[in-house]
């Protein structure tokens, strides 16, 4: 129980580093949401390393009030992506969560669905719904090694409520 | 680990009850949604009991993949919400789940923010944004205790996303 206690003063700081962009420009038309690329709307994601604990993730989730985090490994390149749900399944399967690398639980590559920062609007919010997640990793090809990806922000169903409420301004 | 691996089994049984109903109808034109009641787009939502296991509506949670669960007081009346966050919440905290009742970790009504069934779209969408949750239910009055509340659906933030991709066909 001293980590609720612990985990309700975490809550009660401000949600530092997770915030909506919301950098597109209203009254423009319905039609421009259609012109819309992901990287005008991306929110900054929540990452963590692939040997952190899970418990520390989880702890790092409640800071941020994040839906999701998205693992890097060593080159800090998209490994995979552990969410509330994943965290919740590991949490009451017992063990000592301080010990457990949250590499061990994620889902991994190449099983992450993953948008390009110029994908348009629409193509990346159908992802999101058909493939029934809360979040989308943001990513950008290395230039080294086009075949990895770094995060640069994330897609949430949250910022897509945001910007459904946007159409009342047309 | 033996709840990981049933957790899995359950996780690949066909998400019954919980599904987006969608009745609005499309091609009537943006300012449709303006009209749009809650009732119109409302999901079905899971609802427990207070005295349910802490454990038991993780397993429902997961049954259904819900993001939350809606909970009923012995007269069927809502008298409190509990989201995937907090069953994090208290798994982490240690604790036998199955003798825990949800009762004791909800968040209670009147801290509970509901819509009515005949609220517009936006005003409920609103709420949803505002307040950060992924889901709110939706209310009917009781006849006989109009302090009391029916839950006869829920809004979602999965919900508003799925509506969101709707705007590319007007």
């Amino acid at each position: 129980m001293a980590v609720l206690s612990m985990l309700g003063i975490i809550d009660a700081k401000p949600k530092v580093g997770y915030f909506y962009l919301g950098q597109y420009h209203a009254s423009i038309g319905t039609s421009h949401f259609e012109k819309m690329t992901v990287s005008e709307i991306m929110g900054i994601p929540l990452t963590v390393h692939q040997k952190d604990s899970v418990y520390d993730v989880i702890v790092h989730i409640f800071m941020e009030d994040a839906g999701c985090a998205f693992i890097l490994d060593d080159d800090d390149f998209l490994c995979g992506v552990v969410s509330r749900k994943d965290l919740l399944k590991i949490s009451i399967g017992g063990g000592d969560l301080s010990k457990m690398p949250i590499g061990m639980v994620m889902t991994r590559m190449p099983h992450v669905t993953t948008v390009l920062e110029n994908e348009s609007l629409f193509a990346a919010a159908d992802k999101l719904v058909s493939r029934k997640v809360d979040s989308l990793p943001v990513v950008r090809h290395d230039k080294q090694y086009p075949e990895k990806f770094k995060v640069i922000g994330k897609l949430s169903k949250t910022i897509l409520a945001s910007l459904f409420l946007e159409i009342r301004d047309y």
